[in-house]
């Protein structure tokens, strides 16, 4: 008998242990044993539910309990999962988790902890709700260098950008149309400006180039400055708008971490990931570019991350090195203003003969009263100086948006 | 020191010695240990490589050589590597393959024998080359129920029918461009009647079932008859046409199992597989679909599979329970003629008020001399009745496919 304890009683955690109830008989066929949720710490009481005797407060008597050698942390925020995973790990348990910003805070102490203790830390819910991202990365592209990470890791800026395109919402409009349906939080800036995707982005880094990169050196932009407009210019110079988060291998052993709208050519297949889904595309140096893709946020979806955790700790119970990242306490994130990309721009107040004079060779998508148009590639310091050129001559930046050439 | 022996030296065989030696820091960090080919065995010489004082052509030395752990066959066909491959199992040598026909064919019978030596056998490669597909279905998805797979798992095809999309080729064109870019061989007909793409979805099906499907009782229906007025009037249609392999659990216990060309909604994200990509949907019971996409042949995304098989093995060196299926020597897949489909219909010779009379509520796309339309959802009983009817009023039936509703 497998007895694990499920530590907070929220979305994901209610889903856990729906999950371990609605496909108990397929999941103990293939652990070849019963599995069995022994304690729910909560702090809430749940005295309707059928499992209500399995609630407690006290994350001590879980801590104590020899028999349970799994734990399942979903709660979310660092503290006090932090400190309970630590403890966990420190009584020889394993622990699973969704939580992505313990993993993206705390992700390398957290590994080092579990390597003295030799027991396992697994995240795959942190990243992309149930859709499989980090074992297949760390599993089964072990034999790549793996070189850039590209991904529309939040779901709901992606159904903003979905329903501004196909449905021709304004970006408020479209917002308040998630947050009726519940995709965002009454406060959405967590999601909207970039953050929520951030986070995610920083585990994906740290596990392909196996040193922690830290949420606060990575930039992030959100999509609230994007207009229909622009939307619909893209579209008709053939890419589509998308919130996306990108890891890179940079010179000097730097990388290239950050969060950004940008334009992708509508025949690339990242281009058509729409609505709450969720995708990465990762670049190995053998396989070239795989693309996962799924629901990327929800109760059911990331529970059926966090069993499966749980499932892999129960039947293969025993630690596995090798498995997360070291360490770094320095910066190694490069400023995402040396980053090098093409740029879609869209003035007004000024010619076409002034852009060119500053640009050089650029793509018109449309002349008039405003100018939209897309650059060759440079660094984003460089478009800096550019627009300060024009904007003294009296010209005014109404978009910036990079141009992503996968 | 990790030493391992490579079964053949062919297009895969070649590529996983390059994977092992491109990469070799990166993989030996992963191990914490070192690795090497000691053994390749092939029939022919290859005096002017580095590593030619490697290649043997007596399969016994690798069998009785205690050091050798791990074993890749990358010969393709089931002759004599089911020999081999079961020899080496007895031998206490877990295997790695990228052989779909040895999978397919014999896979219950390996893993059996496996089972009874506690050695593994792994086979990541045999379906979708580099993409991970094998081990997130049993590891990630494993507390779901799989309900519904379906694949683009044949590169030929796919590219033979991105190209008649896209640039207007007849069959006939695409193909021979197939042919002379490399993609598609000089007799082509495992590709493009279906058959190759057959033998992957019977193992995704007996990996998510659990029972041994055996290609010879599924059904496979390749894209020659597919005519460019299919394409395009699918198209106009809002679906695009591909070659779909998919795996359904039906009624009493029964599965269907078969390859067809498939109308999908341009909207599905599979639709938009193209060129030689691959790319396979997965249902689960609890994470909703997921999809993943990536190359699936070529000589280095399928080593990158085979050499991650020979990681993960090497890594966590002890046979992993669980993994696999069951025999079965009766034929569980279901006549293909049961299963419910809308239909694309072209006739010609018969008039609109004719078809109606048979089909009642059709969605028409053409009507002229030519009547293309879409019915309503019926089994390919029913469709052949219905069809007899047609055509003994005089009606020709120029094109059936199917239409996939996801």
């Amino acid at each position: 008998m497998i007895k694990i304890a499920v530590l907070g009683h929220g979305v994901v955690g209610s889903g856990v242990v729906e999950v371990i109830e609605k496909n108990k008989s397929a999941i103990e066929k293939k652990l070849q044993d019963k599995i069995e949720v022994k304690y729910i710490l909560d702090v809430r009481d749940f005295p309707d539910l059928p499992y209500s005797d399995k609630f407690i407060r006290d994350f001590s008597i879980i801590e104590q309990d020899k028999e349970i050698k799994v734990v399942a942390e979903v709660m979310g925020g660092v503290n006090p999962a932090f400190d309970f995973v630590m403890r966990c790990i420190r009584s020889g348990k394993s622990v699973v988790t969704s939580n992505k910003a313990l993993v993206a805070e705390k992700g390398d102490i957290i590994l080092a902890e579990a390597k003295k203790y030799e027991v396992n830390f697994f995240f795959e819910a942190s990243v992309g709700g149930g859709i499989p991202i980090i074992r297949p990365m760390h599993r089964c592209l072990s034999a790549n260098e793996i070189t850039e990470i590209y991904g529309i890791l939040n779901g709901t800026t992606n159904f903003i950008l979905t329903k501004m395109l196909q449905d021709n919402m304004s970006f408020p409009d479209a917002l308040e149309l998630a947050q009726q349906l519940g995709y965002a939080e009454h406060n959405p800036a967590d999601d909207i400006e970039g953050f929520d995707a951030c986070r995610k982005i920083c585990i994906l880094a740290s596990l392909a180039f196996g040193r922690h990169v830290h949420p606060q050196y990575a930039f992030a932009e959100g999509i609230s400055a994007i207009e229909l407009e622009d939307v619909n210019l893209a579209r008709k110079a053939g890419y589509e708008i998308k919130l996306i988060a990108q890891a890179r291998k940079a010179k000097d052993n730097k990388l290239i971490v950050f969060v950004a709208p940008a334009l992708i050519s509508s025949d690339c297949i990242l281009s058509q990931v729409k609505d709450v889904f969720n995708a990465v595309l990762i670049r190995g140096n053998v396989v070239g570019d795989i693309m996962l893709y799924g629901r990327g946020a929800g109760k059911m979806p990331t529970a059926s991350a966090v069993v499966a955790d749980i499932i892999d700790e129960a039947m293969h119970a025993r630690y596995m090195p090798g498995f997360g990242w070291e360490p770094c306490n320095e910066n190694i994130v490069q400023p995402q203003l040396e980053a090098l990309s093409r740029y879609f721009l869209r003035f007004k107040n000024c010619s076409l003969f002034q852009i060119e004079k500053v640009y050089k060779n650029i793509n018109v998508i449309l002349e008039g009263e405003q100018i939209a148009f897309i650059t060759e590639c440079f660094s984003g310091i460089e478009h800096c100086k550019m627009q300060e050129q024009l904007e003294a001559a009296g010209a005014e930046l109404l978009s910036a948006i990079r141009v992503l050439d996968l």
